[in-house]
Parts: structure tokens; C-alpha cells; sequence
């Protein structure tokens, strides 16, 4: 870390800060510049107590040197991770494709759904029975009712079931049901929630928050890794800017920073990154072409009659023309598009 | 709401809108402009299904005209709510002023800071025991231990205890400790947490997350209200922006524009919407005179010791002359800072 | 347009709305909701005088029905416009390549980057003469000696010209050397050097402001197509956000958003829209997956030695490379990578 | 700076880092950490070419340590700047308060604005004579004619006159009819426009670009000092942000951020900073409350026939009554509010 010392910083200051990196355990390097002192501190820059060097006496800015996630990071794991769960694949030259309704609303809507997506060559079933909503006047999904009816659906075609958790006391409830937890982006940053799923059997797929950096991204899911699941895939799904005609806006470069930096597998949403349905197949290939190890997107029967999120889902046929595009973009940068796995 | 169709929307198009209008119930008037056809629906335009217009065929845009927001709304109360807790008050006039450090550390630290700032005039404590962390690898907070230190605090001093609350099933045990729940900013869309607040029989701040819209904001507060808890506060505490040169910026223009929208208290947090302990004084006084209904303050014995937040608490000096000089934008703006209230 | 009424709005309120309305020239239909009235105007929005709408008594939002722009508007011209320049084709399935250094720095810089950036599949030769730099103590660029280095490689190579031109009074001189006159993002609003530009034979590739939203963008453009020029392309290179681990954010969406409203091409910037040179290849391949007509990447001989930029410049090999990849991402969506035009 | 290398850095990277270090002259301190080496370069950070040490091989980031600005810097100047232009004083404990409407549209409005504003206590009249419009099809502004305008409003009460200049060619025409030469938000980084303003005569009220970091404001002001000019003002106007439902987000904490770090005086648009007239006055105090040196409002005598910005315009009752709270502010912060200075 690098504690940059105010021009008017007297010497007293620096002693002081010098004491105080060195009471952490961290070795103090001084540098004297020409206009400015810094002070170098090498060390473990992760301990408890480390920021409260940036209220010491004379210091004008601390700037961290060391990425502040650790299990994330492709510094202590060079090789990227693939994450499995039942006939989902993610990563290593394999490309999941989650898709499927938001809120599950009947056994028939998410049955129908299950066979349309697994025909187009998806690879697992998107589906929500835990609905958290903007407003309580909003439909809440159907809850365990609704799990059932992803459960009877992976019966019948086989699809790993992705579905959303939102509080740690489902955890477990969910988990019977499911093949991946997503934690949602409105509970990125619920670390209770991490600390569960970190201690689930259940594959882990988290969602970056509208205003979370990609350090903050990471850090989430270090949470998770540092709980013991290790079955862990990002979902970059856009972040809020002032554009306001496109819902959230989607940064794709995100796909190739994270890539470089850590080695769990990343997945793309371009339905809710986007908020328009005829952006959707687009922005779907523009995240293969970009290198996404994986898609999720919004499928539904009848996107007009949705109980939420019509506006951004697509219906049978829309989906299985963008799976046949999104196809080509796959082989053009050899990799292989959302095959179910034999479990 | 108003319908916006596409230029090239069909006249069957039209009539499929206008059916899906009238079967959610709402009238619909259709406005034949010189460019293309808009259908305002009149009605309850807060029923489920409704955001499944969006999607229909030859839809452009759909606008709301209501604002999201029942309970909260001042058209609903037109008269301004007073927040109260044992020796807090907050709305109507006065000031409350809730300050206290980021963490409970100690006992000597949180009597220390107790005393501190009951001297210079705040009418409630705030310490954290359950702390959300970026990090897996900072400070966590000292849980119930910590809420006892602050219960004992109050039993010394009488001041208010306003303590955050992260998770649903914390909430009954940080009640019994505590007159004031704060849901922190990452969880301003933790619905499950909002619900169990909701129904608890402490009065609640309510801190803004750092990109929620306005009226995501009031949404979540309704879910408060909506759960039979109507003492609820509001908190700005800063938005992220693209400027890193402090932590969060401040829009303070959410004051006037939330009161003129709800009946709701809003109270600001000056030490996360800057990020330096040297913006806060300024920021404290701007609140105030925008018209802010009470302030939310770091405050440590010793900033360059603390265990989270130091570079924006205030050591007891520097809060004493905040206040001093607070009193005198009070006192302009005709409003009373910060007495403790009489319980 | 539509005119929502406060709750409290009174009959003369209303009334004086409707003079108002009637007196620009437009329609007034009045609707009376359950809680609200709305008046939408019907008829041309585009007047001046209709933003004092907003101010009127009783008023409590306007919202805009028809898209601001209209020569830019797909609405006006449904079939997709191609710019051509030089050697440079952009739009209609061809996608153009503009390449080269940030700045010209030397003759045997431009001329090796001109060779090289042929020999890879180039259409055109980017540099800057005219640079605006943040800091008044960056290289400010060699102006008209600049100007003759790139006509000159011009000569030898049959690339066509891209380069910025920052004031009216140098449109003239700009467009005796070069093909393509570059607005650069700063600006984008800088409305007399629009209409300088909307008068000149050359080409012009607007740049999209940081922080413009796609209105204000395509009603940049709409200044110069009204001045007369219609050779326009559109160039994405990111917005601001929180988001510093990339220098801007590109949100790749608006190419489709923007394809689906405007005639005119719009190519992508990924130097600029990353910030760094290993992020590049990827979002060019990204760009070309997700439709746009073009892509413009800066390229140098030796990137660490560049007087700006150097940190997301490409080398001779990677260019070679990236095009190599990006060909391949063209031919799976029907396209065609940037070959020089027969002029 | 600081050049932190990557994990997998070599000694070679190391060691071509070291000699680029020192060939722009600055002293290289090697410190090898416990997972990476850090070289410190110490020396004139604000050299020519230095941001091509980012492009060095083995570079993961490049930190900088000094502020990029030098004449705006306090550490050069440490006594804070009055701005003075005719009636007008700006700094050191006297706020300047500059009111008028958005547009000049007519002799009769122009006076009528003069009398009101100068009755309610204002120090300068604002008027705008050459208007960048976001729409081609908008009121761009009576030009000559309505400096003229505002230099018999001048005449006849004394106050000085603010006016935008657009462009560099019409700084000279601007520059005789007016006091303060008002630099738009748009045109922040219009480089050739701050360099000829900065040869003028003439004060200079430089507004903050809606996306500009607060580095990128003081830098446009540098270019202005560079010129020669001294006499300027900063003026913060809002931010770009997602919450659409104030124009821009006004950022307060700017105040006394740069007054720590300049000694430029600095002002706040409070009628851009919100967009919406029942705003102005709660920002206007807060503005004053956080420490600004003066205020610029839109008044009109009608805003709901204003030609531009009617919605964000106050009446002269509303203006009259806003100076009257205002006053209270500034007493409380131990300032004197908008007197004309005897010329």
C-alpha cells in the first residue's frame, strides 16, 4: 500500500504513520519526492485495521497496491475453474446457456418453457419462484409451489434448474429443489446470504450489483469461496448509468478484465442488461464474441401476458433464432454453445 | 399511464392494447397523434401484470403517470410525520442528531463516545455490532456483545440506540437492545429484511442504496409501511458517481424533493456522503439548511484507531465544533438541533 | 405530447394549460384519471417555446412522445444510410476499419502505422494533428505539419484520412488533408463546430460524448444534418461511470438501440472504450457480433514510447492479430471486414 | 507515481521500466514487495509523455501521486482568490450573487429582470445572448443584439453582466459588451475556446462539465491560468447521474473540496444543479451553508413563457424571497450576501 503524506505533513506526521504501518505488521518504506512524501508499506495489505491508517495525522490519500480479493483471484489459481451442476456446464471452452421464464407461473407456462429452451439447445431451466420486487405491490412468485414446478420440469427434460435465493433461511429449502443458487443483484452485497450458499452443496451463480465495482464483485464472491463452495460463476448483467433508454447499461468489457484477473467463469444476462427484448440476441452474441463462458436469458410463452419482465423476454421463436446466431458466434471463436452434460 | 405506440403499429395492434388495458381493469382513451397513436389507461395503474403491456405488439413505450408510492406518498398524508425513540425526535422542526462510531469496539470506546456526544447536543447513539463488510477479511462487528455496550451506554446516558440490523432473524434481538433499526444501504432491497422490520415495534432509518432511484427508495420504505411500521426515517447517505475524489456524492436536492413527495422524516449522513472526515462539517450545515430533518454522524475517540470508517468519524473536538456551528444554521432556518427528548 | 397535472392542480390551472398548448399550436386532449389530469398534446413537439410548458401553474411533469431528432430519425429514412471516403466505406454491410496512432508524431510513425495497418485489412489511416488534451502541459499535437505527415502517407498508401478537427476556424485547412473530419467526444456539444462541419464536403464520424445520452448524441448529429451534410457516421467510445478499472464504459448496446432509430452507421471505438490494450481485441470482436458498421482502434509502432495513449495502443502484431480474430466474427454474421474501397 | 508491476513481471520488465523512469528525468526507487515490486518515481510528474510508462511491458498500473494542476493549486497560492468584474465580487467572504434569465429575449424583459434582481440584493446580472441548444430546432439566442441588450441593462443599473461565450471567434464581440465571460458546461474541455478566453481581459466563470472529474474542472481552469487570465471562478452545475428526477445531480461537497485544494473562488448553479424552480431555493441555501462564494440563478418575469429553461426559472417574487432566506444562511456562516461593490 502506498500512504501519500500531505506537503504540509511535519515530521512528527511521518514518524507517527511510520509506527502505525509498522504496528500492523507491515514494513515502512519512506520515499522522499520533491514536492511530497510517500511511504511505502509491503506487506499483507488484507489485515483488519488497515484503513484506519487513512485518518493518520498529515496523510492526504492511501492507495492499495494488492487486489483485495485473494481465493478469486487467478494469482493463487492460475487455471480458469469450470463450474458443473447436473446438465449445466460453465467454462473452459463450453458455454452454458441458462434460459427460461422469470417468475415461474404455472406448471404449464414453465413445463413448455423447459421443452422449448432444451429444444433450441439450452442447458439448463432460468426460473424464478422467490421474487424480490421493486414494489410489495408487485407479484412475489410462487415460492415453494413454484420450486416443485422446476423440480417436475427438470424431471422431465433433464435441465438443470437455476432459481433464486434470496434469504439465508431458504437456503436449505431451495437447495432441495435446485441445481444453482443465484443470488440476485439487489443482494450482492447481502453477506449473510453469501455466508449460506457458501456452506450449500449447490452450484453458486452471482449477479453484479447496478453500482457494485468489480473489486466489490469479487469480493462477493470471495465471501462465497471463503465459505467452502468453490462452484462459484460471476453474471455480469449491466450497471445503472443516466442512459435511461436502455434499462441498465451492459459493459462487456467487464468479460475480458474479470478473465484476466480471476479464474471463475463469467456469465452474460443481456435481458435484464439491456430491458428490450429486440436487444436481447445482440447483446447475446456481442458476450460470445466478447469470451463469456455462459448466457441467461429470459424465455416465456407469451412474453405479453408475463407476470414480469415481459418487455424483456423473448418467446419460443425469438429464442431458438437467437440460439441459432449466437451458434455461429460460438464456432468463430471455437468454443461450443450450451450442450446439455450427461449427468 | 401512458401507452406510447410505434409509428408502424397496426390498427389490430391498437385493439389488442386497448383489450389488454381494459382487462387489468383500466380505462383506456385513445389519442390519435399526428405521428403515431397513444392510449392512456386510467385507473389503478399499481396492479400486478400491468408492466406486461410493455411487451405487447407495437408498443414503443410505456410511461407511468402515478408515482410507484401509496403509503409514503403525501398525497396520501399530507401532513409531515414525526419519528420517535425513546429520546430521539426527528421531523416537525427538530433536528435529531445521531452520532456514534462506525463499530462498537470496546465498552470504554462506545460510554467514551456516549458521553462525548450527549455533551455536544446529539439526541441518539449510533455504533454498529452487526457489520456488513466489503471484505470477508475486515472487522465483522462484536454482534450481541456489542449490543449490550450500547444498551449500556443508554442506560448511562439516555440517549437513543440506533444500531443496523443485516439479516431477518437478527431483527427481535436487535430490538431488545436497541430504539432505532438501520438498514444499511446493500440492503435497501433486502425485501425479507424490510418485511421483518416491518412488523417490528421499533422505529427504523431507512439509509438510500448508493444507486437506487428515488422511487425505489420510497418503494422500499413502503414496504416498511406497508408490513404496519410507520415510524420510519429516510436516509440520504450519498449516491456513486464517476467521481472517486469522495467515497459517494451527496445529493442533497433529494431533501426538498422527498419532502415535497412524502410525509417521511429524511434524514443525512455526511460521513458516507464524502468519505473525509474534513467534508463533513460542510456537508452537516448544507443538510440543515436544505432543510434536512436530522443528521447522522461518525464519531471516535480516535479516528486513526479505528477499526472501520476512521478517515470519515470526527474525533470528540471536532464534533463538538460541528455542532456549535450547525446550531447557528438551525437557528436560520428556524428549526431546533438536536435536544434530547424528555422519555 | 403529455402533460400530467398535479394532484392539486386547480380548473384554471388546467385551463390555463390548455390555452398555453392551443397557443404553440397544438391539440389538447384532456383526460381525466382517478387521481390525476393529463393533457396530451397533439401535434409538432419539436417547437420552440414548448420546454415554458414545464413551468406552467399546476404542472407536474411533461413527457416527450416523439424522438427529438428527425433527419437522423430511421422514421424519415428507413433504409440504412453507407458513408464513404476515400478508400473508406462504413454501413450496408461492410464494416470499416479506421486505424492508427492517437497522435502523429513523425513522418516514419505515420507512414510505418499506415503500411502496417493496410497490410492487416485497414480501410483507413487514423491519426490526430489537432489534439485536445485535458492538461495544458500534454503534447498539444503537430497541427498542420501533422496534417501534411498524413496526407502524405495518403499518397503512398490510398488509405483515406481520419482526423480530428476541435475549432470552426480549422474545418477548412482539416479538409484539404483528409477524408474524414473527427469530432471528438469533448465536443460532441460544441454546436459551432457542428455547423461548421454540417458545411463541409468531407465526411464526418461524431464522436459520442461521455456523459451524452443517445438523444443528445443523434441530435449532435441532427446539427450537422441540417447543415447540409448527410455523410455522417456515429461513433460509440464509451460513457462515464463509477466503474475505474476501465477507462470509460462501453455499453455495446447502442449499437442496436441506435440502428433500430437512426439511418445513419455507427462504428465503435474499443482503445478508447477500454482503456487498455489487452481489452480491445475482445470488444472489437464484441462490437462486430453485436452489428456495428465500423470499428476505430488506435495502433502505434511501439506503444510504450507514444506521446499519448500508448497504454491502449496496439502494436503492429496484436492489430494483425485482432483483425485476423475480428474477420472471423465478421463472416458469422454476413458482414464483410474492412476492405479498401476502389476509388 | 507509482508503477506497480505485475506478479509475473521479469527483472528485464523491470529494469526497462527503471531506464524509461529515468529518461523522462525523474529518480526511480525500486521497492520489492511481498508479491509484487512497486517503483516509485519521484520527480515532475506532469512531464510529456509520462502516460506512456502505462504501455511499459510488465505494467499492471500506473498511480499518480501529485494533483495534475499546479497554477489552480493552493499549495502554489495559498491565500484564497477574490474575483472581481465591475459590480461584482467574488471570494474571501463576500458572495456574489448573479441572477438573471436564461435567455435575453427582449429590451423590456432583459431591464425588468436588471431592476428585480438588483433590488433583491443581486451583484451582476446573467443573460444569455449566445445559447447552445441540445436541438438544432431550439432558440439559439438574439447574438449581438442581445449583448446589447445587456449592456443598457448595465447602463442604466449598474450591475456587471455575465454572458456565455461559444466560441473562440466570439470572444472578442463578448468580451465589449460584458463583465464576466461564462464558459457552458458543454464546453468545459473546448480547449481553444479556454485558451483565447484566457488572453482576454475579461473574468471568467468556468462551469464544471456534467461527466468531469473534479482533476479534469481544475485542469480546464489551468488552461485559462496558463493563458495569463487570473481572474477566475469555478462554477459546480450538477453531474450526470441515473436519478432522472432532478436534471443533474448537484454535488455539494465540491465546495469545500476545492477550496481545500484551490484557491479559485467557487460558485453554485442551483437552477441547472436541480432542474426544477421549487428546488432552487432550499439548494441555494445549502449552497451557502457548505461555504460557496457565490450563487448564479435563473430568474425571469414570467417563466411560463420563458423562451428556454422556464421550468428551473424563478419569479422575481420567488427570487426576492430566496435572497431573503439566503441572507439568514450567510449570517450564519458569518459572510456577507450579493452586494453590489461601488465600482
Amino acid at each position: 500500500m502506498i500512504i501519500v503524506m500531505k506537503r504540509s505533513a511535519s515530521q512528527e506526521d511521518i514518524d507517527t504513520m511510520i509506527a502505525n504501518v509498522e504496528g500492523l505488521g507491515l514494513k515502512a518504506n519512506v520515499i522522499q519526492g520533491t514536492e511530497r512524501t510517500v511511504i511505502a508499506a509491503v506487506g499483507e495489505e488484507r489485515v483488519a485495521g488497515i484503513s484506519s491508517l487513512e485518518s493518520g495525522p498529515g496523510v492526504d490519500e492511501v492507495l492499495p497496491i494488492l487486489a483485495p480479493y485473494k481465493l478469486a483471484s487467478r494469482e493463487l489459481k492460475p487455471e480458469s475453474s469450470t463450474v458443473t451442476a447436473g446438465s449445466l456446464s460453465v467454462g473452459n471452452g463450453t458455454i452454458g446457456v441458462m434460459a427460461g421464464p422469470c417468475s415461474v407461473e404455472t406448471s404449464e407456462q414453465i413445463l413448455a418453457c423447459a421443452r422449448a429452451v432444451k429444444a433450441s439447445g439450452a442447458s439448463a431451466l432460468r426460473g424464478g419462484a422467490f421474487k424480490p420486487r421493486t414494489s410489495p405491490y408487485s407479484f412475489q412468485g410462487l415460492k415453494e409451489d413454484g420450486l416443485k414446478m422446476l423440480a417436475a420440469a427438470r424431471d422431465e427434460t433433464g435441465l438443470a434448474i437455476v432459481t433464486e435465493v434470496v434469504s439465508p433461511d431458504d437456503v436449505d429449502l431451495v437447495s432441495e429443489y435446485s441445481d444453482v443458487l443465484q443470488i440476485g443483484a439487489r443482494n450482492m452485497q447481502n453477506y449473510r446470504l453469501l455466508e449460506a450458499v457458501g456452506k450449500s452443496p449447490r452450484a453458486v451463480l452471482l449477479k453484479r450489483g447496478p453500482s457494485a465495482t468489480i473489486d466489490e464483485f469479487l469480493l462477493a464472491a470471495e465471501y462465497i469461496l471463503d465459505g467452502g463452495n468453490l462452484n462459484v460463476m460471476l453474471c455480469e448483467r449491466g450497471v445503472r448509468t443516466f442512459e435511461s433508454h436502455t434499462r441498465f447499461t451492459l459493459p462487456l468489457a467487464t468479460v475480458p478484465y474479470v478473465q484476466q484477473r480471476t479464474h471463475l467463469p463469467i456469465v452474460v444476462d443481456p435481458s435484464h442488461g439491456t430491458g428490450h427484448t429486440s436487444l436481447v440476441t445482440a447483446m447475446s452474441k456481442a458476450a460470445i464474441a466478447a469470451g463469456a463462458d455462459g448466457l441467461i436469458v429470459e424465455v416465456h410463452p407469451n412474453p405479453d401476458k408475463a407476470m414480469s419482465d415481459g418487455y424483456q423476454s423473448m418467446n419460443f421463436a425469438q429464442f431458438e433464432q437467437m440460439m441459432t446466431e449466437c451458434r455461429r458466434i460460438a464456432e468463430a471463436v471455437d468454443r461450443e454453445l450450451g450442450a446439455m452434460v450427461a449427468v
